[in-house]
């Protein structure tokens, strides 16, 4: 149980952890900040918050839980505004989907006070955003990671666990690295792949006549390529390096299918499309896929 | 009305055809034929025929409307097979995803009958094959696409026409080429990136790690890489030409985004993803999009 939530950013993410907490009755009150004074006035009217502040550093002063939902470009900004609020017992979190760039923004903004810093990825989201969208159960389920530095202090990355836990979450703690890797390979490279898709069919002529016949498979496959532009493009300028990596893995076994459709190697092709179907069957969200599909 | 459907095919897309037709009172009864004699025995088990028959020709012979429900590859052949059952009256439909390749194998096949011939592709379909997952409602709210030939015969092309719309279907007639050109960009290319990206998942040592951590985003935009091999391969085979002319599209839409990337032009990065977003949100399945939106 927290006393108080200091919401920095009320938006999707925050608004639905304000939400899903006091749903829980894990907190008694939220105290919320926003950028833009019509957000915190719509979470207020919404009851996302119970009270709100004009500066990040209100939202964390006498808070002992404080949550970061900006975009991650704003992560070491408003940590180095939020630093003289923060006590020893105080826990702050991020959301971000990027954690290397958060934990050198951390390093950077918190100084004596980074052992108070858990940062998290909680893997969710929607294609809209906005407090109005804000939805307790959004983090029902989801997986979240933990990405602690060297200072963080243990017993508040335990605090955390138990908190997105009680919030129905299945929580995973790992190098900031191993995350980035990770997450430039599932998501930020899918996303990528889906922008570029809706890219191509815009730079085409017959483009929209394409779109016109586009079914479900196409639908599902570019749901994605409907993400917010600031956010994806500040989590693939954070990210860039790995997702730039991970597009060239995508290319070679791209291009390995298309030396077999070339050639037309009806065997082949049929060897690398099963392997591929088998491993999505066997694929079940959160779980480590079995070893006997690796190839 | 049709007095007779001779089915040749009774998996999960003849299946669900027949099902649809008499679920609408369109068809007075079914006469069907699969390869597998065990689908057969299935498909008259679960009522989705009303007998059946042991060669392709007795599923046509006396029949007014013949539904071929086959792999695209095996098209030829089992036209050639009922050829001599067809009469001029006879509407003969194929379901297959390439129309290219499906036209010249009935311009081989049919000789004199090919004006019954009325190629149709209805843009649907499940991840799960076979009779048991046939479903009368599959067809319903999907688009059709047929591809008259110049022989066709018009009064056959407004039957089928008739017929799709009566299982609540959205009908186009355009050339088998163009066709070929807009499934490739939005369903095989789709179909291909998807099984790219489990092939790259499978390809890399820490795959396993990296499946763990996606979430719905990789569901969705994955979805359509647990498709049926032997299916995808025959597709992918039969519209080689386009898809690989669609693979080039989509790699230069990619290499723009991912210059904006290796650049840190921000403002570039964002432009590109803003139109490929705003297109995805303006898309509804089904509908052109406004041309307001091309770049």
């Amino acid at each position: 149980m927290f006393e108080q939530l200091g919401l920095i950013g009320c938006g999707l993410m925050g608004g639905s952890f304000a939400l899903a907490l006091k749903k829980a009755g894990l907190v008694r009150r939220v105290v919320g900040y926003s950028k833009s004074p019509a957000t915190t006035a719509r979470a207020l009217q919404l009851g996302v918050i119970d009270s709100a502040v004009t500066e990040a550093a209100q939202a964390a002063a006498g808070s002992d839980l404080v949550l970061l939902a900006v975009p991650v470009a704003a992560t070491e900004a408003t940590l180095r505004s939020i630093r003289t609020q923060l006590t020893a017992q105080t826990l702050v979190m991020d959301v971000g989907s990027t954690k290397v760039d958060v934990a050198q923004a951390a390093a950077q903004a918190l100084g004596d006070q980074l052992p108070c810093f858990v940062p998290a990825h909680p893997i969710t989201g929607k294609e809209v955003a906005g407090v109005d969208h804000a939805d307790a159960q959004l983090y029902q389920g989801a997986q979240v990671v933990l990405t602690p530095t060297a200072l963080t202090q243990d017993s508040l990355v335990q605090r955390a666990q138990a908190l997105w836990q009680a919030l129905g979450c299945r929580v995973s703690v790992m190098a900031p690295e191993l995350h980035d890797n990770a997450l430039a390979a599932v998501s930020h490279l899918p996303h990528l792949l889906a922008f570029a898709m809706m890219r191509s069919m815009l730079r085409q002529a017959d483009g929209d006549t394409y779109l016109s016949l586009a079914g479900p498979g196409f639908r599902d496959f570019t749901r994605i390529g409907a993400g917010d532009p600031q956010i994806w493009r500040d989590i693939l300028l954070a990210n860039k390096k790995e997702v730039l990596a991970q597009a060239r893995e995508f290319q070679l076994a791209l291009q390995e299918l298309e030396q077999a459709m070339e050639t037309d190697d009806a065997t082949a092709l049929q060897t690398l499309l099963t392997s591929a179907s088998q491993s999505r069957l066997q694929w079940t969200m959160g779980q480590a896929m079995a070893s006997v599909h690796k190839d």
